[in-house]
């Protein structure tokens, strides 16, 4: 059940190499992605129109792509213009093109209908590029269906469990009940979910930031939008000071989206940001080997919820799934309004 | 097919921590196991009724069990008594619990009616836990169906040629045919398989327990009961020697039990265990490297027989097929008649 | 889709030892090779009729066969003559045998009506036996179905870009147009591909054969027959040559097979032959190990075709599947005629 007429990231821009190319899977379509000689990026389908070779398993030539089996050449435009032993390619030979964006450091491909594309739908990944804030960038792979990772990243009550020891270390986060609200502003369509958590000790991983010595209190507020991008401002301020006062608090920004690979695995790129001037770049790679870490128990656990999942077995609902309800409500309104579409053109 | 009011061993006693737990499939259900402070086994389904995550994932909290993905802790009983968030859990919340035994070393489950459990009908694997036999424990883990390897223990034809330089050493085991008798008695139901081979030369393994120059009269008298146990008296005792007269004889005992994990895996516990007095601790340890080398062998054929299984070829049936074809008859009864019962209810 | 009456190539010779045996599948049948003590090339099915065991996990015993399972015994016909335990085997018991052949140091098997067995049917690969040429046999296995293999033997335009670095050189291979005839003379129905290209560099491989300054003039002229055995004489001659001078040519011999083991793995026999007296054991070494590099090229490019193929996406047809198709057709024929003759017995 996937959306299709929305932005998912194939890459993060550095990924994708000046002179070559990504070959990246994106909704179990074989994609190509790699950037013209005047800096256009372009998305191929990675599957050659005559035997259905990968086009990247061929090579760059200039803006085209050689295939590497029988030779036949494609523009970035996806036309066939050459095959060898031709005079002239058959005029409908072609691989099918994307619609691509590049917003903020990250590479979006459009896999719906390529006149529905539109930039105005990318969301505010601001902190990816902003020279206010600083992070390492994220990539990791999971070999779980996507949905499962949008229910963890929607119910932040695991941070207690999950992550004890290391963006939880209170089991007040799971008590402390969010407020969920529909976002639908600007064409964006998602939840925003909003916790605070007060009086807590700070996080294990707060340390490689900024020692603090009392309780905090935290904060998370976010977005989760279609069809899997979370940003979020999240951070602890001493319980000491005025709530205006944040001159001894941890302020971060996340971006984060998942974007699903096949039906069964998934891509994930993230980044967790915080404001320049407030440490150096150690701070800035503890943050990003607590982020690996503490995703990778996420990963672990997924992994292993996804290979217990019975679906004779039956699940017993609690407040905490509110948001995934809701998310899943959302996908289906969404797959169904495309169905219906689809059906009547 | 697999039948399920019946006891199946689930570990070995030392193999389920004192403070911790044992997580292990049985007939495809994923269960913990674990000891509560008062030393009571409990067995829990492995499947946390909020969202399905391996409880195993989770912790020991005194004589409950935490979910770690998002904080449910359910007690012994499988009642969940905690929901992070929540006053009081709600009342249906609960994983299932299983009937659970302890009986010489082994720890069984039953898969069945709660109601149909019943102790007396635990088999009488005595030299499990008997100061009169020793022995050293073993467990191995099997890829491919359980019937395939009760078909094993249930024709010991095989001993002369897959054990030829282990368990066996004569052609004459496969040649002697053994007497099979239907055994019901204390609500047992099974098998008994009597084999008498006179007069051949002792199998490789007995020099490791008790040296014999010339030819030995051996035996096999064991009983298979359901679900996949075998209790076996063996051994062996030089020709020359009167029939009563065991004073050179190699005697031994055995229990083993196949618990199937899935449709197309299983468990296997065993034990060889030789009398108290007769050798020390590295003819015990020898028993069992014996054993586990012979035991390879089989799980190599096994293995081999399972790849190149055809359900299209026919398989000519032999006289040393009748304790095989009989098993088949006794399971498929069982199953039909649990089938009518569940029928009915 | 498999033609079942032709020969199938099962093992080069050497590949059966004196004394043991060979296990391969060939056509999803798991078969096993071994000669007699006369000398004589025996295939039997490598499954025992008693309980599916391969008899490959077994033992020689003269020109019997024990299963290592039980100890049933078989003879170089298939019946079973000892069943332990049985005065007498059952007269019905017995495995599969099927017709056998050696030609050219090749091993064949009749996958067919065993009355349709023909050895004039046989290839002839006379460059594998004979005095005049060199070569190293070759053996790779392949995870993609046979008919993806065909499709690049049939089509020589890849050595332009599969093998632009080895066996091709120029893109004028790929430019160049064969002619293609059906042969169907002295039994064999199959192909004939004859590509000359004219003034190219030598292609790199030939610097282990003859250093060749200047351009030459190529030539691939084969038979492709069924099942899929590739007989190719192949060369190229300094184009300032005479056309009927060959003393400064590059002239070689191959023969290459492709059996299918199962629907997605393949077998393939293959050795590319050079002129005895034109160059030493170094020459055939370099030979050998050029085709091999060619051959993972192909590996490489087939198993990423595989993997990337999308039934509900479509192929453009192009000039250079003329082959291509012309082998489907007559593969569809043949399978028809056999199914024909099939219903009708």
């Amino acid at each position: 059940m996937w959306v299709r007429n929305c932005w998912y990231v194939i890459a993060w821009e550095h990924e994708i190499p000046a002179d070559g190319f990504l070959a990246r899977t994106v909704l179990g379509e074989p994609l190509l992605a790699y950037r013209t000689g005047n800096g256009q990026l372009t998305i191929l389908e990675d599957r050659c129109c005559h035997r259905q070779a990968p086009l990247s398993k061929g090579r760059r030539e200039g803006d085209c792509i050689r295939c590497g089996y029988h030779g036949l050449k494609f523009d970035a435009q996806g036309s066939c213009v050459e095959v060898p032993g031709l005079d002239k390619a058959p005029p409908g030979a072609r691989v099918k093109t994307y619609p691509v964006a590049e917003h903020n450091k990250w590479v979006f491909v459009w896999m719906g209908d390529t006149a529905r594309a539109d930039i105005t739908l990318l969301p505010d990944n601001f902190s990816n590029d902003d020279p206010a804030w600083h992070y390492k960038p994220g990539y990791m792979h999971y070999d779980t269906p996507y949905l499962l990772i949008c229910d963890n990243l929607l119910d932040f009550s695991h941070l207690s469990y999950v992550h004890e020891k290391t963006l939880g270390g209170s089991p007040a986060i799971a008590q402390a009940r969010p407020v969920i609200e529909r976002v639908s502003d600007k064409g964006q369509r998602g939840l925003r979910v909003t916790r605070h958590v007060p009086n807590v000790p700070p996080p294990p991983y707060y340390s490689k930031i900024r020692p603090l010595s009392g309780n905090v209190d935290r904060w998370f507020i976010y977005d989760f939008l279609l069809p899997g991008t979370l940003l979020m401002k999240s951070g602890g301020r001493p319980v000491a000071d005025a709530p205006d006062d944040l001159s001894n608090a941890v302020q971060l920004h996340s971006c984060q989206t998942l974007t699903p690979e096949t039906e069964t695995s998934t891509h994930y790129f993230f980044q967790q940001a915080h404001q320049t001037g407030r440490g150096d770049a150690s701070v800035t790679e503890g943050i990003f080997q607590s982020l690996v870490a503490a995703f990778n128990e996420d990963k672990d656990m997924i992994t292993a919820q996804h290979r217990n999942l019975n679906a004779d077995a039956a699940m017993q609902p609690l407040w905490m799934d509110a948001a995934l309800i809701q998310w899943r409500k959302l996908l289906e309104q969404e797959v169904a309004t495309e169905q219906a579409r689809h059906a009547a053109a």
